[in-house]
């Protein structure tokens, strides 16, 4: 170490108001001497420190051809909805309906790795034999189509990215009632309520190209029937207007082809839209003049209203937010500055802000948005914060490139009642106490 | 079906000139009545498709609680380098100076999935505590910071999403004299090639704000030497003036924590510049006035000049691209339409236009840039190609924001001579044959 070095180690001690993170966040500062001391070999003989990759080599390069997460990491999973909030304590096997939400809380940025994206299904899921699958495009148009994932895959392809939700996201903090009148729990935490939801970039086939090529004729057609493969043979009516617009059916997620989870060989995308309606495994493709109303479209998947009447096909996904950070079960180890971040998103289009509230609602500061904003796509948000250590609710409010603000759950109870269920995008509350914990505050 | 469908049916026999994949390319035609009966499940029972899935209940969701591909897709793996094409046939211990390349023929779009991104390491890896790891800064600083994971985690986070090459990446197609003057094999892949290269959405710490913390003298000190936890102790100088650009301290990859491999629970991200400074596992910083000329920045990792000469700290990956369809290995059934896809990219900025040419570099036409063009990103470009069944030279050749156009692979060898090894980025030439095969043809 020169001397100038050693020098200015020595001069440490001041702590300048240039500092982030205030006195005492942990933050050691000692002299340069000690420090490295500290991080050397012979250091962590001593110390607290016990680090064997320092004086041994590690794992060869290659141990998995296909890598996974550290084992540090092994609670980053995607969990089921704890069971105590179920309908009435029932809970079908999870090769019926059933569904598990992506740990939104630990995650950064707009990816969601594909082993961790949210799963839903009506039927299990099944790894398909790509080379057995077919897709058959008929009904309205001048001649039928079939083609193997190899045809699909020598049409022109498209590269966008974009988010997946499930309607029923987000429905246990639906104004105390969807659940059988149980009180929503404080100890909730974002995948809890949120995490049916994620985000990927997605390659496949335009759905137009498809009906171009089968020669659709989409003036008599209003509709497709898109159905799945597997048991849940689960199909859906798809509005030819949106067919015609951004739809593709995707075969590649993330740069790698579909999980099994994700409707490998093929799926339906429908950028916007309800999760249920971007069908799984899909084999058929009927143009028709009329739709389905299938029970995933009229038993299920409606939105009750006050009066009593359900709006049906309401597929649009509209513009919400969340807060990430601080949200339910992390906890602040101190006052002083924090980072809030969360995610934005809008079946609409591109989100243009995002504000956040420190005092219940009262005052809203606009957040930083992180580049690329891109259309129906999550979009990251953050704001500097700096805790003074009192209870504070904090709640984030999304606006897209329509105008359109999210709003408070309460306004969606109004004008729906208590027992609709699907279609929750309102304002999600959590609170922190003064001793740092955060805790779910949507009732 | 109503008889409207059934009368579109049986007139399914013309088949127009406005299909896109023309007569005999497997897309079948035939009655809806017969296709959709193929696809039932009785059709199954009589048919060639074996389809368990549409009759039974599929696996449970969450089954895997962090997922992984389809069994299908096994061999999209990483892999090393080819022995054959190993210097003198030696090949060291994968948990010495070692690597396994993306597998890029397989991927689409510009996300490498984080169990497919490309591994270097110069001692193996491990999978190391992040409650006993910290970040020290020290040196020419007014106050020398030791921070824990937690301590780096409160400042405020970026995230980008940036390529990362190794410097030595594409080696093999250096004038056939890198590997001991053995031609250059035909049968490589672009995996084989060019796998040293990946891309990713990052997120951590910006580099400048943790030395504003530390106080670091950014006047007097021209430097930093970050170094690695690793029994490599791979440590490398950077420039203070990069430095206090866009470097991150990185803890986050596509979403989830860092993998491993990639330097766990942090590594040094300078965006564009060669893999290798990139440092994983960053445990000490030292601000200082001098580079540290270690083995990493001299003995290796500069480039030879045709005069004997060579330069060093030569940081920056500059323009390049590949095709990846049609590349080595893979075969096209027949003639017809296909897309020719690639991606592109440059240590300086944007990628501002991409040319393909089929004739061996005579023409070029401008292919189409996906969204987003990014940064220091990969960029994915397509064309349509209808390929008339003759021998078929393909190549790509990106130009970058500040004018930079790709090489040819002889103008580099030209400029430095056969035995310079790093920062090759020459353009690929691809050579389709009348049969369909695809080989490499860059000698």
């Amino acid at each position: 170490m020169s001397d100038d070095q050693d020098k200015q180690a020595k001069s440490n001690i001041k702590v300048t108001r240039r500092c982030l993170l205030t006195g005492g966040v942990g933050v050691a500062t000692g002299t340069a001497a000690t420090l490295v001391a500290g991080l050397g070999a012979e250091g962590a003989a001593a110390g607290p420190l016990d680090r064997p990759w320092a004086t041994e080599l590690g794992d060869p390069v290659g141990t998995n051809p296909y890598g996974h997460p550290s084992s540090f990491e092994k609670t980053v999973i995607r969990r089921p909805t704890p069971t105590e909030y179920s309908p009435k304590g029932y809970v079908p096997p999870m090769n019926e309906s059933s569904w598990t939400g992506t740990p939104l809380q630990d995650l950064r940025g707009i990816i969601t790795p594909n082993g961790l994206f949210y799963e839903r299904s009506h039927g299990g899921y099944a790894d398909m034999d790509p080379a057995n699958h077919k897709v058959v495009i008929h009904g309205l148009v001048d001649r039928n189509l079939e083609l193997s994932m190899e045809d699909l895959r020598r049409f022109p392809t498209v590269t966008t990215f974009r988010f997946l939700e499930c309607s029923g996201n987000s429905d246990l903090i639906w104004g105390k009632a969807t659940y059988g009148g149980q009180e929503t729990s404080p100890y909730l935490t974002a995948q809890d309520i949120h995490g049916l939801l994620s985000c990927a970039e997605w390659t496949g086939v335009r759905l137009s190209d498809l009906l171009r090529e089968a020669g659709a004729d989409t003036v008599r057609a209003k509709w497709l029937i898109v159905e799945g493969a597997d048991s849940g043979a689960l199909a859906r009516s798809l509005p030819m207007a949106r067919a015609l617009d951004d739809c593709i059916l995707a075969f590649a997620q993330n740069g790698e082809m579909l999980r099994p989870e994700q409707g490998y060989p093929v799926r339906l995308l429908v950028p916007g839209c309800e999760g249920n309606l971007n069908i799984k495994w899909v084999q058929r493709i009927e143009v028709t003049d009329q739709p389905l109303f299938a029970t995933f479209e009229t038993g299920l998947y409606t939105d009750l209203q006050k009066s009593g009447k359900a709006w049906i096909s309401s597929l649009v996904m509209e513009a919400k937010s969340i807060i990430t950070f601080p949200s339910g079960g992390q906890s602040l180890p101190e006052k002083g500055f924090y980072q809030v971040r969360g995610i934005a998103w809008s079946g609409r289009g591109r989100i243009s802000h995002v504000d956040v509230s420190l005092d219940g609602g009262r005052n809203w500061t606009q957040a930083q948005l992180t580049e690329p904003v891109m259309s129906k796509c999550l979009t990251e948000f953050t704001m500097p914060w700096r805790w003074d250590g009192s209870e504070t609710l904090i709640m984030s409010r999304a606006t897209d490139e329509t105008g359109y603000t999210q709003p408070f759950v309460q306004q969606i109870v109004e004008a729906r009642g208590k027992f609709s269920e699907y279609h929750n995008n309102g304002i999600q509350t959590w609170r922190v106490e003064s001793n740092g914990e955060v805790y779910n505050a949507q009732g």
